[in-house]
């Protein structure tokens, strides 16, 4: 079984067939250009997925089509309500797709889609309650209840991100203030390494700073690795809100499995045994308590790709 | 269709017949002696629930007993794992009821019992995704998605009340810091209102303390309601906490509906528009996002028998 898998991003959309092994066949990539409307980019979408399936030969062989966006998406609607990153509004994707393809064509929020691609072919391909949370610029998270995307009201649910870790902390620029985001996002964590950076100009982070010309999220981390202690602090520090979020996750949902995503989980183990040690000291409940697994995900550059496919290949 | 609904609470157990349009018929209450062993109180539980059914010609028409227990409760092995406030550890409930009574038994947590009647009869019944809040000496939670309570891994999920809504914050029972419940339970309110009631000796809550013989979660609410500025303090400050958690659930499930029960929630409206004021104001999204609705519960003492009793009727 084979689906055409789109993954949209904020400046250009790949694409690809997917078999039911999750193998990624001839990807293809179309560049959004900056200021074009939203009705010319799915236009100019659907006639690529026209052509990649002509070109290919698919026509005979593809399921369906699956797409994964940013944004706030009615699932059922098969409509993008809002995405912030394309400026897209109200946009009829399932829709425009149907009136030139002849096909199954299902659409997700990006996050739900990654979580949905490593809850099938990656780190939490054995269970079937997975949380995946992406530590990026913001806090994503896609929730599989289970083996099920779980996307609430008008696809409005799964921002964990945007639950309140710090009544009256940092402000959000969802409004609220104090929201985990603010405390566990890699710009979170880039925030704090410049503060800390700022109060100790011996600290080895400033050494990591030159080498790499910029803040990172590697910054405090590298330097930490290499006994820093003011970069210990941060990471340290980091660790405890980060953690703080997966233990509301865990005694919220208990899930089988949480999956962290995004560049500051490239930290691997370095971060996760931290993460687990702390989690251990805190988790919730009475000896013997079962334990949620914290993972890393296993899927890299083309899981929104895998994920999207995933919607039509019902694995 | 009928179903034996049996609620046990931490000094009484009530149990009864349930109809499949929620109606409670012939309650009768076994009484659990201070002291008493979990086999013993099991047992006799056992025999009450056969005299039961045989004193009201039950045998041809019952299908299935339901029991909602407090504490930690492993569903699909239908095992008591741990209740603090039963005393009991390891007790195969549903082993030991199919030993004696030939009928299908099924296990939930409390409130998880109490979610799911009001999902099916109550405030909840028009929705699908459904998350009920009690306040009450801790701030418990049941989980109901797609129609069906989540338990999430051997059942230790939906302690939604144990997510830390203040890092470092006061100090939890669970062991974390700032768990919701240290904010939002009726112990909270009345701890709240104390430390404000300390400060001023003018307070009208001082007359409701004289009247009432306590400070309870009802002082603040009474006073407020006759203009006392402090007693309204400690109302908006109660209920800023409150509404955080649940937009914290707004966020995390969009559920089409939370439900609020407890000794609070008889406050009614006059809480609800306060709650719905301030989440109106925080709610994440964009224009026309789709807003759960807040409810208070609409059954009332029985929740829990119907709530057991709809395990096993599958409405």
């Amino acid at each position: 079984m084979i689906a055409i898998g789109i993954d949209i991003g904020g400046t250009s959309i790949k694409y690809a067939a997917v078999d039911s092994t999750g193998k990624v066949f001839d990807k293809e990539v179309q560049e959004i250009i900056s200021g074009e409307s939203q009705e010319v980019t799915i236009k100019k979408l659907i006639n690529n997925i026209k052509d990649y399936i002509s070109k290919y030969n698919l026509s005979d062989k593809v399921s369906g089509i699956g797409l994964g966006i940013p944004g706030s998406i009615d699932t059922n609607e098969g409509v993008v309500t809002y995405s912030n990153n394309l400026n897209w509004k109200e946009l009829h994707v399932v829709d425009l797709f149907k009136k030139e393809i002849s096909l199954p064509v299902k659409i997700t929020n990006d996050a739900n889609a990654a979580a949905l691609g490593e809850k099938v072919f990656g780190a939490g391909k054995k269970y079937k309650d997975v949380v995946m949370i992406t530590l990026g610029t913001g806090v994503g998270s896609g929730i599989i209840i289970d083996g099920k995307i779980y996307e609430g009201l008008k696809g409005k649910g799964a921002e964990i991100g945007h639950s309140t870790l710090v009544v009256n902390g940092l402000d959000c620029t969802c409004g609220r203030k104090g929201c985990f985001e603010m405390y566990a996002s890699a710009t979170a964590l880039i925030r704090q390494t410049k503060e800390a950076m700022d109060l100790d100009k011996a600290s080895l982070m400033w050494e990591e700073f030159k080498q790499q010309g910029k803040v990172s999220g590697r910054t405090a981390f590298n330097a930490s690795k290499k006994g820093d202690e003011t970069a210990i602090k941060v990471v340290d520090n980091y660790v405890m809100y980060l953690s703080e979020g997966l233990l509301n996750i865990c005694n919220i949902f208990r899930p089988e499995c949480i999956v962290l995503s995004g560049g500051i989980a490239n930290q691997g183990d370095y971060l996760l045994d931290k993460v687990k040690a702390y989690c251990k000291k805190y988790d919730y409940g009475y000896p013997n308590s079962p334990v949620t697994e914290i993972k890393v995900a296993e899927i890299g550059y083309d899981s929104g790709i895998i994920g999207a496919a995933c919607l039509i290949l019902n694995l």
